[in-house]
């Protein structure tokens, strides 16, 4: 027979098993924060429809789309979650209940150039709050609230979530007469943090033809800085020169105001002109987040309002607002880095039975009670010599292995051997049940990334 | 601006958000019984490259595959979860410790005709043990375990689990001379449930050719029924004629005889002679399991013993032992004939908390503490009527609601209503998150199946 050389698309991230464990721990931290603020999950199809999925046209994802036809149906796989969740409303909006809240941490799809750290298949894990012709702004104030129990659940505490308002800018270029120019100004403005204050202020006087003055309070605007307080106390200076500012600042204030009340650090959240979210269709508040100590990783949870979700399937008004993680990336980046925590049981098994005996009757019940016990058990068939069965058992990394030969099973006990530390005790099936839970029940706790 | 009209593709299941809750409960369930017995998970990508993934050839499943091209690559969308593992053993055998159990749950792809209750898109949840070179047969006596937990776990009782021997059979056949018939005879009685005895008689005669002696000994040890023992006690009967008759009772016999000590009552397993995986690449043990009230959902968790998983990709001799569970199609039914458990927890939260006031601080923290109680909390912040609001609960069909006004505010205290009772409590946070966790607790333990 020949043989194929089996090789994993590129582009495709496809990890060994303790990595994988580390990443479905992130994944299963992030759905139990989201459901404790009260989102339903979804679980949309991978393939939609090519016209309803790019009913809306265009845009730079086009061309990365996988596209193709199978009978005589156009089909595409999604290259978001939001799409999807836009269809998916207009289609049972008369089933759903508003505000709808909901999850979803799926796969989407894009045909990237490849290259390192970029995926073409990937994780992102979003939320959206979906109003019905109407949604307060305190969903808005929620979402920072979600983003920083999320990333603290994940293990991350160094990061600062970074939060702006686009009628604010857009006020803010209206009241110096750049209203037309507002678009290219704040794509500008997103590349404040790559190029400089300075390059910024050179491509708004030679690439968008603004007067120095203008270009100038621009630049001082963006420069506003200090603590959330401050910002929005400097802000106010602006107030009664342009109503969408106004509005802006009125939402922006209001996102800030109940930041303690949701348990959010002043610490960790930051009022910031300079961010724009420029190519999203985000009408007010936007967010970005930040790892200190990794900005080159760019924005791994962002989001925005937005004020019509699913304006190409339906003509009803639902205004929005969601965050987003991408979630495959920040992994890879992470665990690049040296930060997964090497406390995390991503072991297969927490103890691997041993049997010593032909008849593995014995090996058999015991592996049955701790089980039953809540001891992820593997058991360990096959017929090889003891130190093969060790070696194994090292292999696997698991905490524990019981030991099972004639002389405990005639004494109805257990060698249970602790793996790290080579002590190994006699105990009784039941004790060894409690003795593995109380070693590790303090590494129950772990959360999948530790930061230096 | 045109309007798409929004639609999900025919044989795409999309759920909503109460019916998706009880079908992640589902894989939840199934995730934590597979890791109690010590697999590993794995999440390998959906797409693989055509000449991969297709490696094998042929196969009735060929022409339902969703192969495309994009740029000068030919993929293909994965149509089950065992040729995605046998890539990723042969790929990474160096990194992986033998035997390898993995378990994955995963959407597949297969163009099937559409038709009611047949999907394109469905979950698999799989289980495999993988060994190097050799695996010991008490690695297919596990399968029965796991199948009877994950089941049980699912809130499935009348169910049982028929395990039979292709070695047996082969055997059988050659004992009576009709060995180069064997793949015929068994694709017949694979049939036999459907057609009847009498039906695959005839076909054993007519279409097949046998003699009428020849096709009545096949008949007489199909028809082989009763206890366990006494199954194996008449096949004993048929030893000593042929090798791999005696190899495949042995094999049958050491499945059967540790089932007491792995916690599988007599009742749900059956030795079961018609059963051959007709089909399927099984060479030693096979698995079917029948819902006793649903005979027609076929065999909701099928699998068996294989000789060599990826011998398409590597020389290396890979035997392993599997099971898959076709869970979109399972839940699918199970939903169809009314079985969903309506005592699971599926609405998006336990508690709604209702501000009746215009601060919403209160609200808020009010909130935060239940949410840093563990309770799923919701924060209800559109500025709507009281009756609004309280109808919003009712459909959201939540089982608390925490009503805030000025006067719970002002004694430090929350208006809790029991939505189902109707029973309304004046109590403190802290007594709210206690009183929500005790009514709940029992609820908690809900399997997402309830038979009646």
């Amino acid at each position: 027979m020949s043989i194929q050389k089996p090789r994993t698309l590129s582009g495709f991230l496809e990890l060994l098993p303790e990595k994988q464990a580390l990443f479905d721990a992130m994944v299963e931290r992030l759905r139990s924060v989201y459901a404790r603020y009260g989102f339903s999950s979804l679980d949309t199809p991978l393939l939609e429809a090519s016209e309803v999925l790019l009913a809306k046209g265009g845009g730079e994802t086009e061309k990365q789309i996988y596209r193709f036809t199978k009978g005589d149906t156009d089909l595409a796989l999604r290259f978001d979650l939001t799409v999807p969740l836009a269809k998916y409303v207009a289609l049972h909006q008369n089933e759903l209940v508003f505000p709808f809240r909901r999850c979803q941490i799926g796969k989407v799809y894009r045909g990237e150039r490849a290259q390192r750290g970029r995926f073409r298949e990937f994780y992102q894990a979003d939320i959206d709050v979906i109003g019905d012709g109407k949604l307060d702004i305190l969903n808005d104030a929620e979402m920072p609230a979600i983003i920083y129990h999320a990333f603290t659940e994940l293990g991350l505490d160094r990061f600062v979530i970074r939060v702006n308002n686009r009628k604010l800018l857009n006020g803010f270029y209206a009241m110096i007469g750049q209203e037309e120019k507002a678009g290219a100004i704040m794509r500008l403005a997103d590349k404040a943090e790559k190029i400089g204050l300075e390059t910024v202020g050179l491509a708004l006087r030679e690439d968008l033809g603004l007067a120095p003055a203008a270009a100038e309070e621009i630049l001082s605007f963006m420069s506003i800085r200090g603590e959330n307080g401050q910002v929005l106390a400097r802000l106010g200076e602006y107030r009664g020169r342009d109503e969408t500012f106004d509005q802006g600042l009125e939402e922006l204030e209001a996102v800030c105001r109940h930041l303690a009340a949701f348990g959010v650090p002043e610490s960790h959240f930051q009022v910031d002109l300079s961010i724009a979210r420029g190519l999203d269709y985000y009408t007010g508040t936007v967010y970005e987040t930040r790892l200190l100590d990794y900005p080159e990783i760019g924005s791994p949870c962002s989001g925005g309002r937005y004020d019509n979700l699913a304006e190409y399937y339906t003509e009803k008004q639902l205004p929005g607002v969601g965050i987003s993680i991408g979630l495959t990336r920040l992994f890879y980046v992470l665990q690049e880095q040296g930060m997964l925590n090497p406390a995390y049981l991503a072991a297969p098994a927490e103890v691997l039975v041993l049997p010593m005996t032909q008849d593995l009757a014995p090996a058999v019940a015991l592996a049955t009670g701790l089980r039953q016990a809540g001891v992820r058990t593997q058991l360990y068939f096959e017929g090889k010599k003891f130190k093969q069965k060790m070696a194994y058992a090292d292999r696997l990394h698991v905490p524990f292995a019981a030991i099972l030969g004639e002389d405990e099973i005639a004494q109805g006990k257990v060698a249970l051997k602790n793996m790290e530390t080579g002590e190994q005790v006699l105990v009784t099936p039941d004790q060894a049940a409690a003795a593995v839970e109380a070693a590790l029940a303090p590494r129950r706790g772990a959360r999948p990334i530790r930061e230096r």
